[in-house]
């Protein structure tokens, strides 16, 4: 691969052949080590044009999630680095600003890009530089509500603002929306103020590149329509970009993919649970914010075709919508990842939590994710929903609890979030009818003197392995499943406290407002004379890299748990 | 005034006479009370007419915010109500499911409408049931981008969701966006795969009637574009709508207003400090998401017009457009109240801390507001914001501390958020050129070896007023200003701790997570042997009502604190 200035010092003419290459570096290093591969090579084309047309880094080109950006990353001198793309030694499989003076803005949630380089134009404008800002968003990102506040913005301030509006018909999913359908979002966008050009093949050197000309020329808020195939040039892909948006490894000539893990995973847990309860309780509906595949409800649209809403990359409308439904006696269940939830965290207090809605959340890849990283680690969840009042806040620890919790939430009639981590769950079967459990409920696992381990969801495994590891160093370790972060059950852990006098709890989630919070809340007023170690996220953000690495340096993993019980004992 | 049955048993050529009782019923409300004024007389006609088309109840009118359904609320039986509106014994001035039958949903915060009355749409032909949903939204609220979430989802999903669009050029300002200023918004609406009508004079009953029949039996998503002038009918108002977006009472013949309160507000007291931050510093700007009157901007702006921007009720997007700027070396000042701020929980984490770009958060209207109530107390942020790592969190005690922690926050260099309450401020004149205190440093301000008592911005005066009634008690109680909510002075509250091994914390913030959160966690790891008395709302909504009694019923105010305080010592 080339530099942006060598290759902006190609003769057109070869971009072709660069863009061969490129084509085909990604598909070796997707065929290698997998990851996510089709949006990439759809923007091909768009990535060598952009630099070949723009003055990168000089004029800010922002890219909108990053998952299309492989390409951008190659062209910026991290091809070699991409073969160790999402580890600790290796780039983000996002964008980030710390990795590369190309990277103008870091992204990883959807539809950011539009805001980001209205203020980069803006920034541009104020200082009097002649600098040019471009957000290149897709057709499933722009679903995103803050995009069209951009755009509405930018029509608003007239600056030279530069969208590329990358049309591929694909969030992961196929784009949700009547925009992604019109046969052109033209009056959209002029009725926004901002000038529109295209449609253009966003494959065809020789016609993108004079369009994106225009686009850097223009004067005023101005958006160019690219049309591109997701998973373009590598034919299994393009018939399937949707199952091709991440892949294990696989064979580059006959796209014959390696098997995917086969432990039970926490969302296939969490699709065959609701897939019972829905077929149960005929007014449950399920709601995805373009997550399908990713919160298994791909799986219960089989066979509830028509209770599974996706609403597009959209988590504040989800919420809302879901509100809406409960209004009138509906069970919704919104499906949506701990980090993305973050964006409806004003929709759950003032549409839903407010109006004592029965509206379920099912946080999946809560905790700390691995290798997508700081973006999407989910570990602010049990703090910023603990704090809503009516909002009942709970975490499973195998699949049979998360079978009734779920039962448990629909009983409950009430607001009631549940969060799950990503990867394999233990493969506890579940019950064929599971009966609801008590609102604010845990259980005492394991009996103990010396100290009470309070785990939740996943750490309650982590409470178990420090409570044999302390049996060892001659210190029964009682180990107890908090289970509701709010309620806490105040009874077990106040017995807990009694007893030993001496309380760890153990989170994957920052060490502030959460689980611990919550027990250092209770017992301040129920057993002051109780301590508590509380074992969470130290404050800081996490980046990407193995899982359980991470787990190891933040200190929650059940040696560090144990060296830590050990030392606060003694002090 | 008459009830939605008996209206539509009226004829129609008595509408407008009814129109006009009701515009003078409004005005006299307006004058006698004072409260939000000139939106309601811009929906007279449009209130009559939807109750007259739609079968109300039954059919789901769901207006959005609420500011302009004064009209609904005196059609739907709370005429006489409305002279005790906002008070404790009277209706919301928002909308409320709890208050009547006719409010189909919550409002308060912008935007939610279309979102709510889609899932009512879908539940009503999930149902079979033959029930309208109707949402109603100005041109102001429909910048807020959950309003394109929730259309674009209506585009896709094809549902009979019925949406007025009602342009009044106007949010509380005027509206911010290309789609307010374009000759007409068909554009964007069709483009979003919805139906549309209109524009017709949503003053002309005649026009409007017809035309929401016309929406009434629309198949599809559907939207009537009415245009309507927020004041009609009350010339001062139609002269200065955003002037009478809210008012104190009036001369209603002369339109002549009573004075508001004279005492220096908090919001006041951050216009003038930012004015003077912008002009000793030529990269500060400042942005308001559709509040240039609610935060002070419009003074900012009246010295700086060219470095204060108003993106719409864009909060999502007002932060990140912010770190775009940041990004690229400008130092923008964030005006947002406490509880819109939770709209960009996301944008803070995920573009602003997580890049640790220099972006000042100012948070007018924290803690209890007092009358608009539940949807409005800014009771939240110290705990939402306190977990993101890379942010600071403090609030200043009065006024010139907050000319401080400005100065503070531009050497910080790094994300950065200040509180502050609604209402009248201390009186604390400013320094001319106010020095940058040490990050994270909160301040001993009265020695007592009994029990030290630690406030934060507004609950420093509490901490001082209680400590004043325990020491006639004969307790020496210890005055501490937290100040920084994070980082926590560890040192000043270590040193407290140790002195008396009692700590009280005061907030006007919920008790679970904030200050109390904060100090406990510190605590056990720092002082284990010392308690902690939180003193913070308790875990449920407050309803609207006076903000003192609202005080006391927490129990925050300094008589509860001090009650509380000498049961917990003999305890």
């Amino acid at each position: 691969m080339t530099d942006p200035e060598a290759l902006r010092a190609l003769p057109r003419r070869c971009l072709p052949h660069l863009a061969e290459e490129l084509r085909q570096e990604l598909i070796d290093l997707g065929a290698e080590i997998g990851g996510h591969f089709a949006g990439s090579l759809g923007t091909v084309e768009l990535a060598i044009a952009l630099h070949y047309v723009f003055d990168t880094p000089r004029d800010r080109l922002v890219w909108d999630v990053g998952h299309q950006a492989y390409g951008h990353k190659a062209l910026t001198g991290r091809c070699q680095a991409l073969r160790r793309v999402k580890r600790a030694d290796g780039p983000s499989g996002f964008l980030r600003r710390c990795e590369s003076p190309y990277d103008a803005f870091g992204a990883g949630h959807a539809g950011t890009s539009v805001s980001a380089a209205l203020g980069m134009a803006e920034a541009a404008r104020r200082g009097g530089r002649d600098v040019r800002a471009v957000a290149v968003i897709g057709d499933g990102g722009a679903t995103a509500g803050m995009a069209f506040e951009g755009l509405n913005h930018a029509g608003h301030l007239g600056s030279d603002l530069k969208v590329v509006f990358n049309d591929n018909d694909m969030s992961i999913a196929p784009t949700v929306g009547g925009l992604s359908r019109s046969t052109s979002p033209r009056g959209c966008f002029e009725s926004l103020g901002l000038r529109y050009g295209g449609p253009v093949d966003g494959h065809d050197l020789e016609a993108l590149i004079p369009a994106l000309e225009w686009l850097r020329d223009a004067r005023g808020p101005s958006v160019l329509h690219v049309r591109t195939h997701k998973g373009k040039g590598f034919v299994p892909a393009e018939r399937d970009p949707y199952g091709w948006h991440a892949t294990t490894p696989f064979d580059a000539s006959s796209g014959a993919r390696n098997a995917g893990p086969s432990a039970p995973s926490w969302t296939g847990a969490f699709a065959e649970a609701l897939g019972r309860l829905m077929a149960r309780e005929p007014r449950a509906v399920a709601i995805t914010a373009a997550m399908p595949d990713g919160t298994g409800l791909d799986q219960v649209a089989r066979r509830f075709p028509e209770r599974v809403y996706d609403v597009g990359i959209a988590e504040q409308h989800a919420v809302t919508f879901a509100a809406g439904l409960a209004a009138e006696g509906w069970l919704p269940v919104c499906a949506i990842y701990s980090t993305f939830l973050q964006r409806a965290f004003d929709q759950i207090l003032h549409d839903v939590a407010l109006q004592r809605l029965p509206v379920i959340f099912a946080l999946d890849r809560a905790g700390l994710v691995g290798p997508d990283g700081p973006t999407h680690h989910g570990v602010f969840d049990l703090a910023y929903l603990r704090i809503i009042p009516e909002l009942a806040v709970a975490a499973p620890r195998d699949e049979r609890d998360l079978a009734r919790l779920l039962a448990t939430a629909v009983r409950a009639q009430r607001p009631f979030a549940l969060r799950f981590p990503r990867g394999a769950a233990p493969g506890a079967e579940p019950e064929a009818d599971p009966a609801p459990l008590e609102l604010g409920r845990g259980e005492a696992l394991r009996p103990g003197d010396d100290v009470a381990l309070v785990g939740i969801g996943k750490t309650v495994e982590t409470a178990f392995a420090a409570s044999d590891g302390l049996r060892e160093a001659g210190i029964a370790a009682a180990v107890l499943d908090a289970r509701f972060a709010k309620p806490v059950d105040e009874g077990l852990l106040v017995e807990a406290a009694l007893r030993s006098g001496r309380v760890v709890t153990i989170e994957d989630h920052v060490a502030s407002g959460g689980l611990g919070g919550a027990v250092l809340e209770l017992l301040a007023r129920a057993v002051p004379e109780a301590q508590v170690l509380v074992c969470g996220l130290p404050d800081r953000f996490v980046d990407h890299g193995d899982a359980a690495a991470q787990w190891r340096e933040a200190g929650i993993d059940a040696a560090s748990v144990i060296e830590r019980t050990r030392r606060w004992l003694q002090s």
